[in-house]
């Protein structure tokens, strides 16, 4: 039987030799690929230590691939170059997991109606790479300073000066907390409002914000909107403590709450001091007509509106970038509560974005853009008229952000809609998926989200459409 | 009384037509700063409109600061140019929020032995700069493109293979879930494993760690360890369902779970199928001697235990990359319930770190780092044993991380020790700060985290403690 000496073992841990000699054996070919080994209980007798002292040692040298054990075979030596560890890695079990969580979700859609993603073509690539090229040369002390949770002064400062200028918002630095992306910056809220309240949503609304409420295993209600947005006579009846809206731009009906509900909303949330307003504000760079209305924020009087903004709608989907404001009444629990948290968002970008605003970039790239979705909208709209669909169609809120709504006369149901266009290549989703209990007059109405539809698609689009739910 | 006709009104809403008339007449000094407005009331009744559309106008008006209004006095003109709204932003009554939360929390001290900074000489700048540069020119499509919930591909393929390379681990690329810090990972880990689940930690340990389990108001206990680790039998006794421990350098004992303990508690674990081990195997790339010891995660044959680590410690604290390795068995839960969060970290970092790693940087990066750390403690050993300090304290654990344990002979109590050193300007934190109970040997025991400590201050730092803490 295979035998060690012990005299010259110094400091190891008496395993540690055993592995070590064992490992030496197997490196020299002492002991050959296939060799079994003695078992553990004769092997220690042999040697005349315990059980678990060969036990331990084995263990290493199959966690580093040098031995594998066949159950009540026993102990053989593997065949350990480079490629035999990766044979062995390939042949672990198939995991039967959809393909999507490995790859990015590329759609396979001729044009994708449904997309959120940003265009590809307009990020300010030359921009960015200077701004980074600049910092990690000139600011190499601050790219690695550990920042304050809330995220570095100079964005918080950039930010602040332009929800002043684009919003009217008068916000301080402070009140500003950066976070990578709202879906972080929701669990956040919960952890500072208490898992104890009651949410409450939009109906229809974004489906990510109630599965995120669920997967926190909070009260989470659905409350019905009309045209004006979320009814106060539905929200009192609810018990709901937090509600969650969007009022500048509905999601996705694109509608805007006018400023009469606002003040009712304001209104609500002040008779008790559980309650608060959550303003997901996610797309108002994008609004194409008319004067914007001011922010719940900005008309709040009594601390009770947390708005929120991201970068992820007017720079890229990919920089997870987002920030809320607190009213000031809660940035004190918030600071004692939650400001042991390390900020989420890499030192890095946020100073990439911090100068990209600060220097003008942020706000010329957002009129470029909106000019650029303006065309794109136009483009499909003029499409869309010169296309014998349209005598089966009707637009409405074309004005409010990157989609409008297309209400088809027809006789299909919804789903059978949506496949049918699927069947042509063309991704389209019903206004009635994204509500908990549709009403009737949510039929036959679909979203067109065109922000990143390449224009040289849309006129076969439209046809594919025309051909495949219509004719 | 101020009119106007509503004969242009166009397609405005009254208000919104109200509100360009008065914004018109104060821009074009008709209306001069400190004006007293109408009522809205009797201003209301004058236009023939109702008061809640001179309100909606007000409310416009006032968010944007062409208005202010005085309590009980009324609607007043502001001083709308831009240095007035800044200054009306100055004079909002300051918050009293300690100074740390708006700038970087950058200490004061001379030296400071608590600070987990990594050392800011040594991050790879220039070849980070040039991937960064490659990426903006050559992959902007994918850089746009929105990953999978996990992570992109290539970052979780560079991962695996390194895990194989270093720690001996066999994952599969889609058992990797990428995250914007490890704190961000335990909030997605409560959500997976369930907020009824009885979480243990190690006491003493990471306080940030029962800080995250408790700010989601799930239950968590402190678990006593011996010079092995967590005990089985405080386990047992405990209840606890998920057991949060650092086998491979415990923090801040600096204690390496010996293999026989391992096994005891991937025993433990399989006994119910509601018990994980999260491993979090935070500096070990830093180990400074002897072989390591297999990861939990790699010997683990039961599917218990998730496995994290970060690059915050390997490669920069400012850039939040870190990861976790899911059983085989959590994936197709963790798929169904989480994937629908996005990948909180930019595209553009992993995309940086996973050509860094697959490159060879990092193991590169590591080697460097690891052989500048070993440095950096043989000068501080060194320049200890060389002062009048020597005679009084004793060095524990220096050979598992960035950082080791100082008893020390002193009739002081901690509290006094720390605050006599931070007198002579010195950062030093007791080991009894770590516990939630500490034991009588806890006392006089201290740590020293030299990571960040310049080496050129140490004989200065040493000097310090022995003047202000001994004579």
């Amino acid at each position: 039987m295979l035998t060690y000496s012990f005299t010259n073992i110094g400091s190891d841990p008496l395993y540690q030799y055993l592995y070590k000699c064992i490992k030496n054996d197997i490196l020299q070919g002492i002991l050959p690929v296939g060799e079994k080994l003695p078992s553990k209980r004769s092997f220690a007798k042999n040697l005349g230590i315990s059980t678990i002292t060969v036990e331990n040692a084995y263990a290493q040298l199959i966690s580093e691939g040098y031995l594998y054990s066949i159950p009540k075979k026993g102990f053989f030596v593997a065949d350990c170059n480079v490629h035999a560890v990766e044979k062995k890695n390939h042949v672990l079990p198939e995991i039967t997991v959809e393909n999507l969580h490995l790859t990015a979700p590329n759609s396979t859609y001729f044009v994708d109606f449904s997309s959120n993603q940003t265009d590809m073509e307009n990020f300010p690539f030359s921009i960015w790479a200077k701004l980074i090229r600049e910092l990690l040369h000139e600011n190499r002390l601050e790219l690695l300073t550990n920042p304050p949770s809330g995220g570095i002064l100079p964005l918080r400062k950039a930010i602040a000066n332009h929800l002043l200028a684009f919003r009217g918002m008068h916000v301080l630095p402070e009140q500003i907390i950066i976070g990578a992306g709202t879906e972080y910056l929701y669990s956040l809220l919960i952890q500072l409002l208490g898992n104890d309240k009651d949410y409450g949503v939009e109906d229809p609304g974004y489906k990510k914000i109630s599965q995120i409420y669920r997967s926190h295993e909070v009260s989470c209600h659905f409350l019905p909107i009309d045209n004006c947005g979320i009814q106060i006579s539905e929200l009192e009846n609810s018990h709901t403590d937090i509600v969650h809206i969007s009022p500048s731009h509905h999601f996705p009906t694109g509608r805007i709450m006018p400023i009469s509900r606002r003040y009712e909303l304001l209104g609500w949330a002040s008779k008790s001091p559980d309650r608060y307003i959550i303003e997901d504000d996610y797309d108002s760079e994008f609004r194409m007509a008319g004067q914007p209305i001011p922010t719940l924020q900005s008309i709040d009087m009594s601390g009770k509106v947390i708005y929120i903004n991201t970068f992820t709608k007017s720079l890229a989907s990919t920089i997870r970038i987002s920030y809320m404001v607190l009213p000031r009444d809660l940035l004190q629990t918030f600071y004692r509560k939650l400001a042991f948290y390390s900020c989420t968002v890499s030192n890095f970008e946020q100073f990439t974005l911090a100068h990209f605003i600060s220097q003008g970039h942020f706000e010329k790239h957002i009129n470029r853009m909106r000019n650029f979705y303006h065309h794109k909208r136009d483009v499909l709209l003029t499409t869309m008229k010169k296309s014998p669909l349209w005598k089966y169609i009707t637009i409405s809120e074309e004005d409010a952000g990157l989609h409008f709504l297309m209400k088809v006369d027809t006789s299909l149901s919804d789903e059978e809609f949506c496949l049918r266009a699927s069947k042509q290549g063309i991704h389209i989703t019903s206004l009635s998926q994204y509500y908990e209990t549709p009403p009737i007059d949510s039929q036959s109405m679909f979203l067109i989200n065109y922000s990143s539809v390449p224009e040289e698609r849309m006129k076969e689009a439209v046809d594919r459409i025309y051909k495949g739910c219509i004719t």
